[in-house]
């Protein structure tokens, strides 16, 4: 049996190729012994690493001047750990609030220092990414935070927000499906199960000299971003089949041409499934501000819960996955990551059409 | 080419069969994607945490009074979260030092509460595992600290120390290996890549009442152990793959008939190698006690770094992968974790034996 559209918001699918390896990979690497097997003292793994480092850093355009770590425990335990690491007693930080995924940060971050807000969204339903003049920054955050891409609302940045305070970015559902502004940030961090491989790697983008001038004291292993740099993210065991998967997500990229030519591609991938939603005559509605929406998560719904459970349950039907809106959000939601394919996008189109014609 | 006898000490090798599952399960584990592109959300993935969390408890006897998390961070995040979570501020804690790992694990509690120590086995060049009779504890620590298996030394717990106060174990290199006292600890942890699959993952067992009893103030989420009880470990997203091989671990745990199976399987493993080493002559030594030789990490060594040398090296010209000793110890480290075959045993006991023969 084929494999389904698969339009989860992550983990999300992977190219098959990419599964294809990985499945060798299990059985013998090289070495006599699967990927998963394999110690991560070996040289093996030792180069993989290395290799891994070089190409996330060339793919991403990323300056000398910036550390990369792979860690565990996805976005959520950076939540805590950027602000324990990187404030200290009497400092505070600004949010730019745009929806669930920085309310969740923010709550976390209160645990370890004050937080402002220096743009709340709530007031237009989180479907506004705001312009630079909208946002009313405090006097000297110790950084300031926004969300890159909100998976629920289905908004995303354009460009980043301007400020002359360091800028800390959560791109957890937008990293690399197009070219990034890495110097307009101190800091980015974002879990790999949308656009970089699966669950269990985190990458967190950090500019030295804002690193090392945050954490001039002694910390708990796990709190040291500065031991970690010097051990190249193995102080500990990493999750090595993660990495390794995110190693063949590069060669993936590579292989599509790099950021530029994905960028190309997802715009391509969510005009698709955008017009087909316009085509209807408002029988679908889009969620989220024109100029504000999102690449990677299509937000739409119809005007009835009900009519978007019967399209949730006809997708099914179709092979079509995952296209049921958060559950705090409800409505719809076709996720597009990197790996989706084009073609999957025109089945969705042309299924959108039909049910429009069918139910309208 | 066939695989090789992977003695490393972790990630260790997977039962061929378990390594077959997880490379189908790659391409499509039933809803038309696979293993790796499953949302945790998903009903399939629901049912695989409930069947995990039954499975586990159901094998390690645990008891319903006992919380089960899966976390990411392997142990030494819990290196961290333990002390942040569970002590308080004028609280101390008493560690039962036997080498490496409780070592590291302290470093880190430092930060956090204040260490005591109520045995030091440095003396003994960590070779021995004290007598309850010489473990001197302080008044009322919060929680007794100690490793069950010391993968460096290769030096085990025959049982756990006796103490009225709360054990804290760190089995992460023989957990269900054998049968455990869960009764007699109040937190149990183990990262999962030695004897329960891949890394990524660490399970912690933890006694409700303790846990209520040390946690009554609010937290960040990723320290909140009892937000993180309540949503069965999937606050955000696991590291789901990890999670998926640990099911196929446990599957094979039951067909080899549990945990008392193994240990039987696992005492006749071990014995198969040492009683290699005591046939030599002296020509390799064992490392550690005779009464507190590990059955998981059999450590041993020649008269001289470079006979080690040479052993590590034609051993490899043999397909035996991983003899060499932590970097930290030196010597030689046959790692022998539950899915280490009884064959690969019998093999390399015959090797020692021939080496001895050749070069003593």
């Amino acid at each position: 049996m084929s494999r389904a559209w698969n339009f989860v918001a992550g983990p999300a699918g992977l190219p098959e190729c990419v599964i294809q390896k990985a499945q060798e990979a299990l059985w013998d690497v090289g070495p006599g012994a699967g990927i998963l097997e394999i110690s991560h003292r070996s040289a093996f793994f030792d180069r993989l690493m290395y290799d891994l480092d070089a190409q996330f850093r060339r793919i991403g355009g990323i300056p000398d001047d910036y550390d990369v770590l792979f860690l565990q425990g996805g976005a959520t335990l950076q939540f805590c750990q950027i602000p324990a690491i990187l404030t200290r007693p009497g400092d505070h930080i600004d949010c730019i609030h745009t929806g669930f995924w920085t309310r969740n940060a923010m709550r976390d971050a209160a645990f370890y220092t004050d937080v402002r807000y220096a743009y709340d969204g709530a007031a237009s339903g989180f479907e506004h990414i705001p312009e630079d003049s909208e946002i009313s920054y405090s006097e000297n955050p110790r950084y300031v935070y926004y969300c890159a891409n909100n998976s629920f609302m289905g908004t995303e940045w354009q460009r980043p927000p301007l400020t002359r305070y360091p800028l800390v970015a959560d791109m957890s559902s937008n990293i690399y499906s197009r070219p990034i502004d890495v110097r307009a940030h101190s800091l980015i961090f974002a879990s790999a199960q949308k656009n970089l491989g699966i669950a269990g790697v985190c990458v967190v983008i950090v500019k030295h000299e804002f690193l090392e001038a945050c954490q001039p004291e002694p910390r708990a292993s796990m709190f040291n971003y500065r031991r970690l740099v010097e051990n190249r993210s193995m102080l500990n065991t990493p999750p090595t089949f993660a990495l390794y998967v995110m190693k063949l997500m590069l060669d993936w990229i590579d292989g599509q041409g790099g950021l530029a030519a994905l960028e190309v591609r997802n715009r391509e991938k969510a005009a698709i499934v955008r017009s087909a939603i316009d085509d209807t005559g408002g029988f679908f509605r889009h969620v989220g501000e024109p100029q504000c929406r999102s690449l990677m998560n299509i937000s739409f719904r119809t005007a009835s819960r009900e009519m978007d459970g019967l399209f949730v349950a006809e997708a099914e039907n179709e092979r079509m996955l995952g296209l049921r809106g958060h559950r705090e959000t409800g409505g719809l939601r076709a996720s597009v990551f990197n790996a989706f394919p084009v073609e999957g996008c025109r089945v969705l189109a042309e299924f959108i059409r039909e049910f429009a014609r069918v139910h309208g």
